[in-house]
């Protein structure tokens, strides 16, 4: 039987700060669990109302009652099973592809939304500046769509990690060259910037080819939203 | 002075049924209500605590207090400015151009989001079926970050319309042809589906071209956002 000290410690990975010290976080419902099991994520421990919804899975599992599973979710509706895995370590990238980069990214739905567009363009790894969102925040991980458990997410000091690198490092920019006359190379790194205030002045100076993507008409928009114009130069990249 | 009747009033707009009601909705925050004031909305009224934020603006404001403002916004921390404008009646598209149409989408963001790409791409009208998410609702309007100033947004019987029109309707599927591969004409109906469900049935026999965004690598992801396809999508249509 679950106690309440496991159930508090798991009601705790809602905040970085608790997963952080743990080495955990959690996935919450049926789908985004299974994918979970079947990555490379180190499972630590799997609570269900109903153990049909993982008959799939013969490691350990956990049956609790709806009131436990309200007790440690995040969800105002918690669905059927909760997972609880171990953080990744992410290895070095390796540099046969294109990489994605992102400077302060605050927002985590954000975040979540640009790893799924890196598992749909087969992006393998996403180097994410200290000052970004966790990649493990709830809100962060609904939003990839079972997606982290296919692209890798590390955490650096985005500055020194670029300053070391040998690809060519493509920024988004509002005053680039059209992302549709650039002549993109087999691998790089594109660094997306902030939401508000775009990549930083210390990263810019990093960056050897400034892309944008070309408004049509009348100027009038100010910007894209940043998950939108990573949809549109991912999809350029892989043309 | 502003009477606690006209507070409640504004409150209410936070929700559908009283924005249809009195055929009004609210926008808050100085670059939004800026949009709002320069763009072919009519105003109903303008409240802030500081006029000076909107000293382009010669028409009638009222100045409250923080308290006042707080009590009507729908915003935890509302922000010096709140307009109320009248809901615009769409005239009917014109159909020398591309119109995006969105059949059932239920997330305000996702909406929200797509209207700011419009915007960029140009897209002057949106046709929405009459059972998506209101593009008044406040988070929607967020999303837009003003766009829904420039961007005609209609709700109708999206199947009765898409029969009427003789432009060639292409709609975003899982298996369609790829976009990269379609020849695209210089106008036409671009249809984008609900979140989970994609199009319904009834529109799908509608569509005269099914197109689709190439997955790179391994089949992974089961599908990508909406509002990143739709930015993928337009981005295509306009090269």
């Amino acid at each position: 039987m679950i106690t309440t000290k496991q159930i508090k410690l798991i009601k705790s990975l809602q905040q970085k700060k608790f997963r952080n010290q743990h080495g955990l976080f959690v996935v919450e419902g049926i789908k985004m669990v299974r994918e979970l099991l079947e990555s490379n994520f180190k499972v630590n421990s799997v609570y269900t109302t109903d153990v049909s919804v993982v008959d799939y899975y013969d490691g350990p599992i956990e049956l609790v009652t709806a009131d436990e599973l309200r007790k440690m979710s995040g969800l105002s509706n918690p669905n059927t099973i909760l997972g609880v895995f171990e953080i990744a370590k992410v290895e070095k990238p390796d540099v046969t592809d294109w990489i994605l980069a992102v400077d302060t990214l605050r927002d985590p739905g954000n975040l979540g939304t640009i790893i799924r567009l890196c598992d749909w363009f087969g992006i393998k790894y996403v180097v994410c500046s200290s000052t970004t969102v966790d990649c493990y925040n709830p809100k962060t991980l609904q939003a990839t769509m079972g997606s982290i458990a296919r692209v890798k997410v590390g955490y650096t000091d985005l500055t020194a990690y670029l300053k070391k690198t040998e690809l060519p490092i493509y920024g988004a920019f509002m005053n680039g060259e059209s992302i549709r006359d650039a002549k993109l190379p087999k691998k790089g790194i594109l660094v997306m910037g902030n939401e508000a205030n775009g990549i930083s002045t210390e990263v810019q100076h990093l960056i050897s080819s400034k892309i944008s993507i070309p408004q049509y008409g009348e100027q009038t928009a100010e910007s894209l939203n940043v998950a939108s114009a990573t949809a549109i130069l991912l999809n350029e990249i892989r043309r």
